[in-house]
Parts: C-alpha cells; sequence; structure tokens
C-alpha cells in the first residue's frame, strides 16, 4: 500500500473561492454563512484531479488537508479563521466520504495572529472526533510572512499540542500564503518555513521531553535541513547535545516533497528511512513535465522508487511510518482489514 | 592557487564589541568615536585564526569582510550604520594590510531598515576607491528578520547596483543577526535569506536584463535552493521561461558553504562548476570536528577535493570563478604576478 502523506485540495470547485472572497470582502461582522459546493462539483474535481493521478502513478491513499496557501490566517480575525477553517475542513471531510479509500483528512486550523490556541483545539477536536480526520497542519507563522508568533517550542502553542497528545494525532508543520512582498508563498515562504521550524526544535529540544509523544511532520524535505545536515549536526553537538538522530527524528519526521532526483538521493543518504514518509503534494506547487526526465516534476514516486530501497525500507517509506505516526490511520486501515 | 571567496572577521580583538556596545548603548546622539584596537591584537588574532587554518587547510587567501552577524542594520538608525560599517571596514582592511597575501577585502554596507542607498553607495566608493576592496556585502534584510524590505529586484536598490556595475565589484547577499525569536541567526536566518533572496531574482530576472553585468554570490551553497533545484526549475519553466541556467546563473553564484559530503555532491551534481565558487566561511558558524568524518566540520576543501573533480573544473571552483566575479581582484592578482 502506498501512502501519500501530503496532499491539499487545491483543485476545488469555484464555489469555494466564492466563499472566501465574501468573507474577506464583507464589511460587517464575521458570519458564518453558506459554501455552495455540490457532491458532483466535488466529484468531478477529483476524479479529473488527485484520483486520476494516484491511478496513473500508482499511488493508493492520500492524507488530504485545504488547500495550505489558501488557509490565509492573516486575513481577518478569529473568528474569520473559524468560519473558514470549519468550512475548509468540511469539504475535506465530504471528499473523503465521496473517496473513503482514496483520502483519509487532515484539518487546518483556524489560527489568527495573536490568538490563543483554544479555537484551534476545539476545531481539532470536531475534526477528529466527528469527521474521523486523523492529524492537523499547524502554520508556525499566521501573520503571512512577518513571523511574530513565539516559536513552535514556546509554551503559547502548549494548549494545542496537549490536545494533540491526547488524541494521538501528529501536525504537519506548514505555512500559508504569504503577504510580505519579500517571499514567494511556495518558492521561498514555504521552504523557510520548514527550515524555520526544524531550526526551532533543535533550539529548545526540551519540547519533546515535554511531551515525549509529539510528533510534527516537516514537509517538502525538511526545507533546507537535509542539504545542510552537517551545519545542524555540527552546531547542535557544539552545544554538547546528542546527535539530531537521537534528539528530535524520533518526533520529527519529512517528507518526499523534493522534485528532482539528487534531491531525493540526498534525503535518503542523510535522514534515516524512519523519519521519511513518501508524499507528492500534488497537485501542488510545481506542474509540468520535466523535460529531462520525461515525467512530472511531482512524481516523487519516480525518484524513491529509483532509490532501490530494500523491501523493509520501502515498506518503511511509504506506509508503516505514515501507520506509526498516524495511529489513527493505522487503526481506520486496520478496520477495513488492511 | 585556491581562493576562499566568503570570510569573515569573527574572531576581532575586545576592542570591536566594546565599541559596539558603547555605540548601541549610548544615550545622545551617534557620534563616531573611535574603535581601540591594536595592531598587534589584530595581529595575534590572525595569526592564531584565519592564517592557522588556512595553511593547515592548504588555502591561500581569503576574501574577507566584516562578522556578518554583527552588522546589526537593525540597531540605531542610518548613521548609527555608518559609524559602524566604517569602522567595521577600516578593520578590515588594516587585517588586509598586515597579511596583504591572504586577505583582500569585502565591505559591509551602512544599511538601515527604511534608508535609501546612497550612505551604502558612498560607503562602497570608498572601500572600493581608497581601501582596495573587491565587493559587498548586500543585506537583503537590515530590519534582522522581519523582512521589511522591497526584494532584491525593486528599484529601491538600484542607486546601489549603478554603482557596483560601475566599480565592476559584486555582492554576496548576506543578512545579519536576526532580533526576531522565531528564527535562529546562523541556523535558519542565514539559509531562509539565501533562499529568499534567489526566489526574489527568480520571480523578477527583468533585473539582469536592466543590469546584464550585475552579480550576486548567493552564500551557504545557495540555501535550500539546490536541494530543491527541480522545484525551481519546474516553478521556472511553468513560467515561459528558459532555464534557471541561463536565466540567472550568468548573474548568480553558489559558494561551498555546506558542511557534508552529500551535501556538496548535490551541489556539484545540480549546479554547473561555472556558478560554484570555493568559500569555507571559516571561522564561522559551525566550530569542531565532526565524529563522522574526523575533521572539521568547516573544512569543505575536503569535501571538493573528494568529488575528484577535472582540472579544469578544479580551477574554475578554486580561483577561475573568483577571479571572473572579482574582477578587482584578477587585476590585484596579476599586478603581483599571479
Amino acid at each position: 500500500m502506498i501512502i501519500d502523506c501530503h496532499g491539499h485540495y487545491t483543485t476545488y470547485p469555484a464555489g469555494v473561492d466564492t466563499y472566501r472572497a465574501n468573507q474577506i470582502g464583507q464589511l460587517h461582522a464575521p458570519s458564518k454563512g453558506a459554501m455552495r459546493v455540490t457532491d458532483e462539483e466535488i466529484r468531478h474535481s477529483i476524479e479529473t484531479g488527485q484520483l486520476k493521478l494516484q491511478r496513473e502513478r500508482g499511488t493508493d491513499l492520500t492524507i488530504f488537508s485545504p488547500r495550505a496557501a489558501g488557509m490565509g490566517h492573516h486575513f481577518g480575525n478569529e473568528l474569520t479563521s473559524r468560519y473558514w477553517a470549519e468550512h475548509s475542513n468540511d469539504l475535506i471531510s465530504r471528499v473523503c466520504k465521496l473517496f473513503p479509500d482514496n483520502f483519509v483528512g487532515v484539518c487546518m486550523l483556524p489560527q489568527s495572529p495573536g490568538a490563543t490556541m483554544a479555537g484551534s483545539v476545539a476545531e481539532l477536536e470536531r475534526c477528529v472526533n466527528e469527521l474521523g480526520f486523523i492529524g492537523c497542519n499547524l502554520n508556525p507563522d499566521p501573520s503571512g510572512g512577518y513571523w511574530q508568533s513565539p516559536p513552535l517550542t514556546d509554551r503559547y502553542w502548549y494548549p494545542l499540542y496537549e490536545k494533540m497528545v491526547e488524541l494521538d494525532v501528529p501536525a504537519m508543520v506548514h505555512v500559508s500564503a504569504t503577504c510580505n512582498p519579500a517571499y514567494h508563498t511556495t518558492g521561498s515562504h514555504y521552504l523557510n518555513g520548514d527550515t524555520t521550524a526544524f531550526t526551532q526544535f533543535m533550539q529548545q529540544p526540551q519540547l519533546f521531553k515535554n511531551f515525549p509523544t509529539l510528533r510534527f511532520i516537516v514537509p517538502h524535505g525538511g526545507g533546507a535541513i537535509p542539504y545542510h545536515w552537517g551545519r545542524y549536526r555540527g552546531m547542535n553537538l557544539n552545544l554538547g547535545r546528542p546527535e539530531l538522530s537521537e534528539l528530535l527524528m524520533q518526533n520529527v519526521s519529512f517528507d518526499t516533497c523534493v522534485y528532482h532526483q539528487p534531491g531525493i538521493d540526498l534525503l535518503f543518504k542523510v535522514i534515516g528511512t524512519d523519519s521519511i514518509m513518501f508524499a507528492s503534494e500534488m497537485i501542488g506547487a510545481v506542474r509540468g513535465i520535466d523535460p529531462q526526465t520525461g515525467f512530472d516534476f511531482d512524481d516523487t514516486k519516480k525518484y524513491v522508487d529509483a532509490l532501490g530501497l530494500s523491501d523493509a525500507d520501502q515498506h518503511k517509506v511509504f506506509e508503516g511510518n505514515a501507520r506509526r505516526v498516524f495511529p489513527r490511520l493505522d487503526s481506520l486501515l486496520k478496520a477495513r482489514g488492511k
């Protein structure tokens, strides 16, 4: 079984943008309103998009969440984010109910700059307990590129972590769109977010002493981290700490959203297969065929296949690690006899 | 000849910190004051530091600039930065005069959040024409981690670029310390700065049509860029543009400050040797011996040597590219019969 741990609903029907445009443009106090999307529209968008590519590429199940760039936590206030998150997560739930064999849900959180974690805790609980979701996406920078929140190791985030531990669900650390003209959302802000988050964990590894079962996925192949693994190992050893593999990699995994063979080769050379989860983020930031290979840039299964991993390692990366990091996925699959 | 294109005076005598502490702490209007450092102190710091390592590692010449984290453009105002830059650059000039065979100067600029480029233009001119410097370090984020300046492709920066072109000197894009608690200066902020700058160039390559001879070095192995080369190639090709190697890499070089063999292997696999310059950034962020290799993490010559490059490629990476990107270095060496 091949599980893609990182997919967003980027191909949503037009009613989603209509809702969001009205929400952001409204001149009165935030109200929830309705998001008008039919099952038929959802079915069409998925069948001609993600599901088609799953079949073509030979993957089985995508861990699916609202469009990351669309989370836009910097718009409006806590209530804006709450209504938007509820609608967005409900939409993912509808996808998962229409295609239960192919998609399982991960929620966005109703974060807002400066807001407490209370709303995010409530929405996580709703999504896990009522919608059957198995994790969440956590934005380390709800300001959209001005980085005004405390580091992820700060107690500010602890109420969410307590709930994650209680529910036994992980978070993928994932920024959203940037409103800072210095950044490009998918070009620099996404990868900077990954690099920044991992470095925060490295600075204050006490977090994982306080929450030994807390688990994060740092996406996009871990940002700049594996490429500079020597830099991080060196800085960390200088502090008299154990190797990063021991210090952090029980709690942190990287995905395989790295869109060329040399990048994937490096990732697997420096990071143990226990801490790598297969993912493609399709249909995402990079679309189109690489003229050098003749296949889609984001068809990451081809790069992983080319590694010639042992059966045991393949199983970890394609399935086993995802079932371990997302125990609710494991339970769900076992209940289905898989 | 082996040229290290990226070294900072991190081992400066105590008088430097005393000056800076007094400058930042002073309660009245900025005044230039004196920086009290003797030639003997400089000689000692260099002979027991960078020069010792040059000899041990078999490198010949370091392109040397003030400590990057110390630039601290976010402190004080334009005048604070001006006095600090003048003193810091004068100090580099003294190192270069004491050890003319081993160090050649690159200046920091007196940037300040929101300030025009006028002061930076004047200091660049002074350093090149009066002190014999061959380039500058340009901070894309003088706010120290809040990214409040326009992208490097914006006309805001053009007066500096005009002067760089006129003087025929390149800039290394290099952020300074961060005052944003979300970032770690050398862990995330440095690499994010590199990734962000390159992405800015990719977004608005018109910059290099307007300034065909403008040259930048993106340090630390290009941040996250080479590891995600497929991502950037794909995003760029999607825009109907030529390959990045053609679009940007005549104007942009990466250095080799990547502190493990797999990272250097990847860098050379995806980036042409015309666009890579040898560097170690010693004595810098990562100190100490890698227990896996038995030598210093930042002894990057060992990783490059292990590549088994052809003589022609070795010459480019160790010497030729630096002489091309820094034409004033080439002239200086030729005048010395080298």
